[in-house]
């Protein structure tokens, strides 16, 4: 095809987005020449904006747009509990939930000696020292229910055994909604070792 | 969720964008966020310099960055056959395809009663007076093969008839590599109607 020199390196920088491919970049990028300059360039700015402001929090690795993170500002969380993450997206996806009001902290990864990740590559370090500085009564570890993440877990769990403070991981079980027959195995097995009495 | 206004501004404009929903967006930001500032500015700056440079070609209505498209300003091709597209992505497909040497005329829409889009609306006017100033043998209507698009070519071969051009359609028929039993029934019967002697 014969695009215009900028049109043709929009379409390669969009292609380059997760999840974007050829055919997507295209609707996009006809999508941008259709639409007004207003609503176009804001999406551009916010990108650079992005870019220029947004860093990780120094307490808690989330990311920041100043010093510390709006968790990390409030006055309202609850400081006596630390939720651990992996990735600052998970960050999100336990606010949307509305069901924890404590503080998080965000390792940045999950250990993976397959790929090389070992325990100096997360942010456990920084963990130890916020609870030698913190007042801190529970830990709450949240990464993924997968190999990487329950390794993680348990190593985090090991080092934090000694300070006598409350270690907890999430429940697994049955997806809420979902339907017995298309729930896996693992998750089958878990969610009967872990049954409540009614 | 409590996003740090910049990255949550970002997520509210790439969830305008066409097929990109919640999902999608967060994935693309965060995508951003991990990414170094090079590549990730790169895109601002094509973004922005699409909407700075590109415009409609004076003659066709491609999109180009000068007062004429590439394919305009193009020596190698033939100026005695136009093929009429609906809009300029439609251009790029035919390209790909390779098939294809002569000019181009964007409409810039098809004929659609129900949506208000008139005769008045498609840049019909222009390919008349094209017709008129250049030297033309054949009009090639590559307009869609849905209810529009037929109406928009039929339209347009009743004009073209007095002026003693050569006017054709896309063969409608069977895709190649599909399936029999997968092919719609107008299409099958256009297939059937219009085969061809071995």
């Amino acid at each position: 095809m014969r695009s215009a020199p900028a049109l043709q390196k929009l379409l390669d920088e969009l292609e380059r987005l997760p999840g974007i491919g050829t055919k997507s970049a295209q609707r996009i990028a006809y999508w941008m020449l259709n639409t007004d300059s207003a609503t176009v360039l804001r999406l551009a700015d916010a990108i650079t904006e992005v870019k220029q402001t947004v860093r990780f929090c120094s307490r808690c690795f989330n990311y920041a747009e100043g010093e510390l993170c709006e968790i990390c500002q409030s006055a309202e969380r609850d400081g006596s509990t630390i939720c651990v993450v992996s990735e600052p997206r998970d960050i999100a996806a336990i606010e949307r939930t509305g069901a924890f009001s404590g503080m998080y902290h965000v390792l940045g990864g999950e250990l993976s000696p397959m790929d090389g990740v070992g325990p100096d590559d997360l942010r456990i370090a920084e963990l130890m020292r916020r609870l030698a500085s913190e007042d801190v009564s529970e830990i709450i570890l949240a990464t993924n229910p997968n190999v990487e993440g329950e390794t993680t877990a348990t190593y985090i769990a090991r080092l934090l055994k000694p300070l006598g403070v409350t270690v907890s991981r999430l429940a697994s079980g049955m997806p809420v909604g979902g339907e017995l027959d298309f729930v896996d195995e693992v998750t089958l097995t878990r969610a009967i070792e872990a049954r409540r009495a009614l």
